[in-house]
């Protein structure tokens, strides 16, 4: 297969020198700059038996020596979209104190509520964000411009930005956002106008494509961890106690995962990655039973989009920003738990833990302040260079640059085979497969 | 009216010079024993405008010079009963601690699973509990002993006891195992066994009577605040937000209220003290309305037991312990409050939490570790002396002795006159009634 | 002996309404006011076989139906002094909304870096604090308005003030400051002009007497208590090592009392009340030696101010506030330990912590952020109403009024014979005495 | 430049089919085996316009299909040495359990007090390791097992691990403790004694070469920042407020560099990589006069071996592990300002914090918590197949065997043309260099 290179569409020659120049107090200061020419691999792992398949390459993120927009006369703006995240302050801050400490770019509008904001019909006007505006927002969850659900017009947006002077839009958000991003991009090129777009990709559940680790998730692990020792200790201090814990995670179960090996403590753990199944030999109940004959308490994490194989096909509602709503795994595992052991005769106790709302207004912890701040700074470097219709990517520990048409391709998955579901059916000794 | 006594029965008279003369390495030290002439009045704030109303004298509780028991030929049991509450583990801890290495007690059986344990029929033999097995449990939430809900009759547990060669019973629990203590406090009496029965009060709730704080109520409070301050921090972050908070509290609403107030960010407390209203001039949904058009966001409380004058009679569910099963006030606010958005044709985002299970597997913060240790300390000094049939209470922080059936003759409830609910008005601006 | 009132100075007749009459939406609300018949006496354990000796009687704290200022036409001013203490902020805001939103104040100042910024000549402005000013920083440790060490001219202070058009004045701070605050009263009231000092009393120590818990207190406890467990922590993982954790208390011990009672890992603690002996049969070294031997881990808490009458008397120095600079207790015992068991041959390992400046800055934790706001409710109560000279104090969970002379005649001290100090008797199984 | 590959000693042929294979429930279940033919290469980013260097590739770590030792006849043994680290507690736990429940190991040895107990002549014999044991120690900080400093000889050391039975020997510690490592290995080796020696790098500094990130790192950053917060806040409420926060990393900045970063409130950051000057035009006291005039606050965070060349040359000396001791930069710098203010009559208020102790006791956060699961588990399985002499590396979030003697030779460095350098200079505005 052949190798490519993840093309990122860009605005026009680079023009000007990097204001970041004037900033360097040290003249011998070196690699400052990141070349244009550095690449960064998606498969790095060799393998001297196997053949050589093809590789994809994405640029390095990083400040450019050149940048395509004379800073002074250049506005941008900010709009974070979908469910909070813990982070989203921080993103802001970060790209706010770098659009303004290190480009001197004058003017930065916070979008109102998402996409909504961006149409004038709704009557949220954007606000100004200084510098003094945002120093503090770091230290609580949220976002301070606001967010909402759902899409408006590209034609409307655009306008709007038009109206406003601003050449340059980050778009904090999901798939669902990068997609309008795309949209945005799309009408701005059509109608020749030079702007830059870039997202700055935000799941809490971390299943956004060539991003090992979006910013929040870190964070929710932590806050998930915290709620599974107490659904453990819940289940040990009664006879037969069964502690489930529902975690974020619509398509891919990172999060449940993670909080799983982080915690020790659980004994099952469901994630949209593998069906899974109640009765036969496998079975959920048919292992619980064993296992709570010979240790009278059990914790089982389940995933938001897990088991969904198991519950009742029910007219299927969607939100405003078009995901289908979830049955609840976690009640539909407690009624049926609790029904086989009646049944059965045994005692049983059983608490349902669904702390999702509680984890996502978190603010960010360190690790996660910390991918903040890379990720905005990148998104302030790649959009003064003119790169556009793109979003900020994460692999291998470096930032690069992928087209969003790229990202939202799909949705990451955990992987069965790799080291995170490894480690997980290591720690829990749950069964491979349920069937 | 005449003051009173709360007078504590007493197994007999005190025989034994106090084991804890041996550990006093200071002969001058004054001051180390409590004499049985102490008493702590129930009311003592004096009005000079006012007539003298009477009053009731509690024992002061602490270390006596002479016990009843001889220590060494002694054995004591621990029984953990209804939901878990942070600082059961303290509380066993120091049970045995003082036990063990004050006074020189041999043995102490941990009963398994609450009552249910006490009757062999169940299946769960006591474990004996030494000072290395709990030397670190204060660490962790729950109760290493295990609870459960509901009776057992009295003569079996006595009869448990006696097989045993108990004669020092800790019962910590909430009313309805006091009750059940004052049933084995009976039995043992009317069979002339000498059975010092001594009820440590436990209620996350903060609802048992001269108890004017148990241990866990601080650690609920804490956890309580920080969900309350992420109902806001979602609230503010999109157009027209709500968070409804729903928190422990079945008749009393200390929780709602002294998170409410800790919080700071809270415009709506709901306590089961006060009836509410959705309707009508000072109806929630009016106020809450007004507020919206003003504000954008809003933060609504609600204890477990308010609102109960709203909900739908249902057919009334009762658990394992009596307890009758509330309504959901929270998601039957949701409810109401968006329908009632939807009807005016506005926005609206309500965000409900429930973080209940999530708060009772806490471990003791600070505050109720010391709470812990004092009233378990005291419920030693107070079995060693021979006295049975009562609780520890705690009014002005002293420690006292309460007959069992003067503690479960009510509940406690939020004075709407005091401290707390005046500074809740004050700082939510709340109306003082819904009607 | 005789009863007395505490008697607190008026400014003169209360001759309006209250404007907290216009905010009770419920005429038929009952008990918002606390009437000046009201009083709490100092000692409330009655003993049968004891003469009643005097007592004092406090006027009890809270809002009175009528009030001395006109509320539209007054002004206020806050000023922070001394040390950082969890929950400044806390009050800074208390103080503010209730002044705006309860009686509606109009203007309130808040005085820059403590008694300095009332002097104009040190160049700083007060600055105005509204109510959106204020909001958040609860969130936050220590105090936006800023604070310092050191008093200024009473006359210069009055001058500022009455340049202000301030006659309410709200000084909160340690017995330093109320000192400063009681000449200011003095000097207002020489020249005639009605000006309430009322102050909030702030110590971390927890050692101003009438005042039973100051805010501030249980967040270092809580503070200390962690760094305790990781100085067990440190101990227990080498061979013969010790923790040594120094602690806030000059002159009181009682943050190192609680501390060492919560976390249940101390062995042995030091406080000023108690005078420390290194030698001798019950000497530390001694009966560490003992337990090294025994045991191979101890752990130490020694309060600032503990074992003075160990160290080396050098040339006393003083901080901007006069008060003594202290020996390092801290150091001192690492360094005698470290010798004498070298001395002796035997393997140490020795490690100090001293946490102080990481706890004065913390954000008030739930208790204190509760505490906080009753103290500061209550001041602007009593401002109102039209007392000066007077300090808010809290006994028996009751706030109170106490004339700033009695609060600042002396320190609060551990009781040796009281409910903590025997409880850390027991808890760690040090002896009573070290001679 | 050639390409090399990072060879690792093996005992001898795999003999036995890997009981992991019984483990799996799912027959068709894929990609559970790393085969010896899967290596990562060190440099990964791919530069056009750069001749491409010479790469060093690392053998993939994790589970083989074949083991060198047959479980159920062979024992291991886990040594913890040097200071305390979040997460040993956790790598012992997840040792055991995987020898134990994955691999059948019968018999697992704790070494007491690091190389120490390896000596019979010191008097501590190992402890056994059960999965009871261990089975709630991740909750806790410090090592269950103990530690020390300093070496024994390899002889001695080997010769108790063969009287013992241990075939397995798992060194968790930082470059000294796997220096010592080499030379057991070595000694085996020589001894034609069949000893699979791995280590498991330690390092709270995050300085070990090959290893992008060591467990224990991202706990400290976490709790450096809250103590940055806190100077902060110090800082900000006195009048010319300079908080210093001292901070581990005596031969590389790292924690320094990602607390400095995660806060976002430090001003100047000082590490050993960049030499400090204070005097002359970019020297730190200059820019902190201007920054003091301007915002009368500053935030200065130092590693632990920063700014050497600033202090005075003293004699010497070191601690038991050969490490030199290190001037106090922290006490230097505070003296320094001090003086400098004074000096020129300004007001000066600096805090000094050094948390150090503070932080090494701590339990593992939630990403150390993982961290320290994968490397456990993955030291298990290069042990089982027979590998020898090498330490479970990290590189571009992929663990890889590296040769003990690769990754003592030099420490890992924060390279000042990188990401976190880079984003420092960027969040901090400090010059790029002091001189």
């Amino acid at each position: 297969m052949q190798s490519t290179i993840a093309a990122v569409d860009r605005l026009g020659e680079t023009r000007y020198d990097s204001p970041l120049h004037a900033r360097d107090t040290d003249p011998s200061h070196a690699g400052q700059y990141i070349s244009d020419t550095q690449f960064v691999p998606l498969h790095i792992t060799f393998d001297q038996a196997a053949e050589r398949s093809g590789n994809i390459f994405f640029e390095k993120a990083g400040p450019r020596e050149r940048t395509f927009f004379d800073a002074p006369r250049t506005s941008a703006a900010i709009v974070t979209c979908g469910g909070l995240c813990p982070g989203l302050n921080n993103v802001i801050r970060s790209l706010v104190m770098s659009l303004h400490c290190h480009y001197g770019i004058q003017r930065v509008y916070g979008i109102r509520y998402g996409y909504h904001g961006m149409n004038p019909a709704n009557g949220h006007a954007p606000v100004e964000l200084t510098v003094d505006a945002v120093s503090d927002i770091h230290e609580t969850g949220g976002t301070i411009i606001g967010t909402s659900r759902g899409p408006e017009d590209p034609k409307v947006m655009v306008e709007t930005l038009r109206g406003l002077g601003v050449n340059i839009l980050f778009t904090v958000g999901g798939d669902g956002t990068q997609r309008g991003a795309l949209k945005v991009y799309e009408e701005a090129k059509s109608q020749g106008y030079p702007l830059a777009v870039v997202g700055v990709p935000k799941t809490v559940d971390n299943d956004i494509q060539y991003v090992s680790r979006t910013f929040g998730f870190g964070t929710a692990v932590d806050a998930a961890r915290s709620v599974i020792d107490i659904a453990h200790t819940e289940a040990r201090a009664v006879l037969n106690g069964v502690g489930i814990v529902k975690l974020m995670g619509r398509d891919s179960g990172f999060i449940a995962a993670a909080a799983t090996l982080a915690s020790g403590e659980v004994n099952y753990c469901l994630i949209p990655e593998l069906p899974a199944a109640l009765d036969g030999p496998r079975g959920l109940l048919g292992v619980l039973e064993e296992r709570l004959a010979r240790k009278r308490h059990a914790v089982i994490v389940a995933a938001e989009g897990a088991g969904q194989n198991l519950l009742p096909k029910e007219t299927q509602q969607k939100d405003a920003s078009g995901n289908i709503k979830f049955g609840d795994i976690g009640g539909f595992l407690k009624d049926r738990i609790t029904a086989h052991f009646r049944g059965l005769g045994r005692p049983i106790n059983v608490r349902y833990i669904d702390p999702s709302y509680a984890i996502r207004g978190l603010a960010a912890n360190t690790e996660d302040a910390v991918l903040c701040d890379y990720f905005a700074r990148n998104a302030v470097h790649a959009a003064m260079s003119g790169r556009t219709g793109l979003v900020i990517g994460y692999v291998h520990n470096r930032f690069v640059h992928v087209p969003i048409s790229m990202a939202t391709d799909g949705r990451k998955k955990v992987p069965l085979d790799g080291e995170l579901w490894k480690g997980l059916l290591a720690v829990t000794g749950q069964p491979s497969s349920w069937f």
